[in-house]
């Protein structure tokens, strides 16, 4: 089954990657968990100019090297609006910050849209994509798993009518399970979510997903990058389990970093673009370190121009295997990517924004 | 005066120029001209698909030198779609080709936009701008004239609903003047209806327009563009007709080809970006002889690649003292360019499209 892509989403696809249909993507979009990091370096209270000064010089001195930068549209955007580099896609956040505890133990997590924002002004400002992030465990209670669900569809209903690309993020989450018991259910839970999101009725059109098992729990990487744990697998199961949500997955994905540290996340994005993934959506671990450095503007400049610089220059190599994202079954090739309407009438049949409120 | 910009329109105009600021545009917007030029070649009917594949071929080969690529929706966007390099920046035009005569002697020119298109479609579809083509004399009668100015104004409206760079095209044409009394006049119609356009009621972002005293009728180039003319002016002069329009412009302009050799429009274009241009928009010039080997696609594909990269090479040389757009009046410089709204509700308060009907 080939799809037929309407223009925007298109257009906006190929904003997002490489020349080669690869995403090497940055993410700087971080809210809660930025302020979290500079409240336990910073000495004071931290401030809303602390988020936007620090988003800007990275967003000014490592988005160069991305296919497409992701931030967010309460600090990063307009603080940076001017360090974007045009020929580099732009994708903006939709979901607010956190997310609110529910469920009958009040382990389970419901998200929420940023008030007074939306697809419709990431559109309209002149970004190529949308992004949500869920927290999302398929087997959380009914009303939740609605609830997330639902607010999945309607970003996604909206996307298509302002037809720009859906960058859909999951990130699973333990219920009581301890860490180790978490590892081992990630596979299943990230290949379950894959399973559900990637259906066409919730018009997605990049998952970005976890890397679905932790090389913490892996042969040969005991110890390599935190506490060592026995291991739960070795490395071919992990391929294996890239190879599945690979298999599952109708659309393009690409893998997000969860705050790991670089080398781990290398690691990670070799080992996923080998095995199906379409690159990487790479935040913490590609600048964490220069936060230590705030407010010392000249410092953290020092950092990025060059460990940042590195850090995206080794992720590059490491994604050089990753699939285009007109190679997955989504499209086939690119010789196989069809312009949906097209014919002579195009203009004409193509749609107007819906405006019935 | 400095302006403040809204987020849309800030991020479509740098997707429109180099990373000088420099506006390096190519057109392939033509509908009935190429269509007549194909039907002085062929020796049957011009087709759509002859229109379509000639512009898919012209994109796909010089699209790739230009800053930005303005196509039309009915033959070049459809066709093209997938040919367009996504670092490149994209326009699309909502005019009618051609016009409906009018006035009282018939001699006036109407312009009409294309009927189920829109500025709308345009930023849904993809693109960073809108491109308006219209034939202007302010001197027409004020039936005319209002019609002319009624259009450039709603659509210059739904350009700032929508948050999109508007690009308005002004083409003058003679009523009843001979070609040298029509020359005579040109550069007071090219200033007067900068000075109309260039006002805020209408919203424009950039003025493409014509270069405003004809070479062939100016000392030192006498016959070397066409019939000798009696020449009406010096270099000297002409040169102060373009510091005229760069006096009354408030926002960027540049200059269009309306048809002219490469020879002719290369001196237009290096003298217009020494006096306050910010560089061309650049069709026939460019591509026009290519139309002569349609439909043979390699030797088609053979003059773009040779001769038509050559013609480009030299525009980007011609241009080389253009100004950037935001060293015009409108902005001052890159660094007064102010995000309008901004402030730590920008997101909150920046618009939604109107979505009243």
């Amino acid at each position: 089954m080939k799809k037929e892509i309407s223009a925007g989403k298109l257009r906006g696809l190929a904003r997002l990657a490489d020349a080669d249909g690869k995403f090497r993507m940055m993410a700087i979009d971080q809210r809660g968990s930025l302020r979290r990091m500079l409240g336990r370096t910073l000495d004071r209270e931290v401030t809303p100019k602390d988020l936007a000064g620090l988003k800007k010089l990275i967003i000014k001195e490592l988005s160069p090297y991305s296919s497409a930068t992701l931030t967010d549209p309460v600090y990063g955007y307009p603080a940076a609006i001017k360090d974007f580099p045009p020929e580099v896609g732009l994708l903006l956040a939709v979901e607010e910050t956190g997310y609110e505890l529910a469920g009958p133990k009040a382990l389970e997590r419901k998200s929420h849209l940023i008030e007074g924002w939306g697809v419709g002004k990431v559109k309209r400002a002149g970004a190529d994509a949308v992004k949500l992030l869920l927290y999302y465990r398929g087997d959380a209670s009914p009303e939740v798993v609605e609830h997330q669900q639902g607010i999945a569809r309607r970003v996604g209903e909206e996307c298509v009518d302002y037809d720009i690309p859906y960058v859909l993020e999951l990130v699973s989450y333990p219920l009581g399970e301890d860490e180790r018991a978490f590892a081992e259910i990630k596979p299943k839970l990230v290949t379950n979510y894959v399973q559900e999101f990637q259906k066409e009725e919730y018009h997605v059109d990049i998952l970005k997903v976890e890397f679905p098992a932790s090389l913490r729990f892996t042969e040969g990487y005991e110890g390599a990058f935190g506490p060592v744990g026995e291991p739960l697998w070795d490395l071919s199961q992990v391929e294996g389990f890239c190879r599945e949500v690979a298999e599952v997955a109708r659309v393009p994905w690409v893998i997000l970093s969860a705050g790991v540290g670089i080398e781990e996340f290398l690691e990670e994005v070799r080992i996923a673009s080998e095995n199906g993934a379409s690159g990487f959506l790479c935040g913490r671990a590609l600048w964490k370190y220069c936060v230590d450095y705030w407010p010392d503007r000249d410092a953290v400049e020092q950092w990025l121009r060059t460990s940042g610089a590195v850090n995206f220059q080794r992720l590059y190599q490491a994604s050089s295997a990753a699939r285009p994202y007109f190679e997955t079954k989504a499209f086939g090739s690119y010789a196989e990517v069809r312009l949906l309407d097209f014919g002579e009438d195009w203009y004409r049949v193509y749609k107007a924004v819906n405006r019935e409120p």
